[in-house]
């Protein structure tokens, strides 16, 4: 029996990654079912919207989606898509495992990081208002249900990979009241994994220990905004979001997706990277318990890094994104 | 004419660091006349409080203080003393100069970035509120006047020290009101200074930015919470808080500090790197006006690291804080 999934191709170099990713995971032999939709720039004149309803339909129905990187229109009006998506379809979730590939240009070695970070709430509630002309009120939300069920949620991961230990980001010394909540939600969920070991830092200080010895951590939990930060910056570490696979998970579904942008200067000419995609392609084939034939695509992609004959340029070859997806089917 | 500052040695390798600070400062030949204070746990018993009113009392006097680590006593009741002093001086500036040194460890060279931080707002404000025992509401405050206030902080900063580009670090795609604004005030400000290169990024791509290539940056400006995380960052990209410079400046007057903690496990042991003390009183000397004694404990600071035979055991020698200081001292 196979499984129908909704494939959004997205904007700029969208379609060339995301059909790159559709075809290495076809050759998995992953019993998948593709329902692909648009949504971004090419649904702006005809719905006026870049998130039509009925692309929301096909999420919720289908339960899994694979997504390009899709634009937020500049201008009034337009909130993030990502964010809606979220939002709409209460994906709390968002999981970015992060690692050094084979010749995947960095800095740092060892690095083997996931981030959790809370999807849903925090400053990205969007409660805004000015305060006369001059001022403005930003309200950050924190609630204990939804700190609590990220924390869980990160220990039950933690569980899952045999992971060891996990660390609460916060800034509970400043917000000793929303923070502090977030802290202690998690802390309170974490008696129940005697086993994973559970250690909080602040947040600037665990910037500092990140550039320093990101190798020393490994489960990472965070609310809202820091989630955001620390996950690129962690990217930046391993590579950049280039190679970098995110997850996007809730009680109804999931949506996976590259984090990075568009990149329209270098869209239609089949030099865009696809590890993006094909990584969080990876992550949606574990997610759907298809274990093998995610192991398949990432023995063939650790071929291909390792052999350095089809990368692309980023990478530091010359190969196309067709090409690219090409060798690793071929090494799978 | 000497100028009296007052000196807070602080809790931990405080005095230690203090001290060697004060010996190093005052052989560069700077007419300072030092008032030395307590704050921190030795006032505690005495006073209530780590910050009693008279050592607020001789900063507002002498306008200008050094200050060690200070400690903030876990616990009910008391708010973090870094930011009690930057609030009641309204030292509205945090101001970090970070940059490569020679032979301080780091995995990156040519880092050369002045970190400029408001300090009086965001959510360090302070404002938050329970709903119900299960969520928590913390109020994040941009004002016009703050935001223009630290822009023209900034480039007047750029100006002074011949710096080319200043970039301001925001997330105005979800916060488009407060952080919006804080941009809009910044970027009116630049107008004023043609001549610098004033760009945006937004906080998340920044961070990975700065992991991936921080040598292409000069002058950050950023609200408070932005701020605290980059600094940490960026002084980890060049060797840690050891060797990172702060100040906090306002209208009426300016403190200087090491951005370190008090390190309670090597206090007394005269094993604390006096670094980050020395390379704030730097800058004490040249927001006094004395380039000439600040040059000079410069070259004696060079020296000694690139000669490395009286250096502390956090970068690689085997010196007593002591003997680093009088190291400095003869070099000068
Ligand atoms: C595009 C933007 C709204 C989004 C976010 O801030 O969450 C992005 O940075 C991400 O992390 O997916
Ligand atoms: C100690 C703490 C309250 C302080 C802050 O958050 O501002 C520190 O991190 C700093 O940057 O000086």
């Amino acid at each position: 029996m196979s499984i129908k999934v909704t494939l959004i191709p997205g904007d700029g170099i969208g379609p060339e990654v995301s059909y790159a990713a559709q075809s290495v995971i076809t050759a998995s032999h992953a019993p998948i079912e593709w329902e692909v939709v648009e949504a971004g720039e090419a649904c702006i004149a005809q719905y006026g919207t870049p998130l039509p309803e009925h692309v929301l339909e096909t999420i919720r129905r289908n339960k899994v989606a694979l997504k390009g990187p899709i634009t937020t229109p500049v201008g009034k009006g337009f909130r993030s898509v990502n964010v809606a998506l979220r939002k709409q379809l209460q994906l709390y979730a968002n999981v970015r495992h992060l690692k050094n590939l084979p010749n995947v240009p960095s800095r740092y070695e060892g690095v083997d990081i996931v981030v959790v970070r809370e999807n849903t709430e925090d400053l990205y509630a969007g409660i805004e208002h000015m305060v006369g002309r001059d001022a403005a009120e930003s309200i950050k939300i924190i609630t204990r249900e939804a700190s609590e069920r990220i924390g869980r949620y990160a220990f039950e991961l933690a569980r899952q990979e045999g992971r060891k230990r996990v660390t609460i980001v916060h800034k509970a010394n400043i917000m000793k009241l929303s923070d502090g909540l977030f802290l202690e939600s998690v802390r309170s969920v974490a008696h129940d994994y005697p086993e994973i070991e559970c250690e909080d830092r602040i947040v600037d200080a665990m910037c500092m220990n990140l550039v320093q010895t990101p190798e020393q951590f490994d489960v990472l939990v965070l609310p809202n905004l820091y989630g955001d930060i620390i996950s690129d910056l962690v990217a930046g570490l391993v590579g950049g979001l280039g190679v970098a696979p995110g997850a996007n998970i809730g009680e109804m579904g999931a949506v996976f997706e590259a984090a990075h942008g568009s990149a329209p200067q270098i869209a239609g000419k089949n030099l865009a990277n696809p590890l993006a995609m094909i990584l969080s392609g990876i992550e949606m084939l574990k997610y759907l318990g298809f274990v093998e034939e995610a192991k398949r695509v990432e023995t063939g992609i650790e071929h291909v890094l390792r052999q350095r004959d089809y990368i692309t340029a980023d990478l530091g070859g010359k190969s196309g994104t067709k090409e690219m997806a090409a060798a690793i089917i071929k090494a799978m």
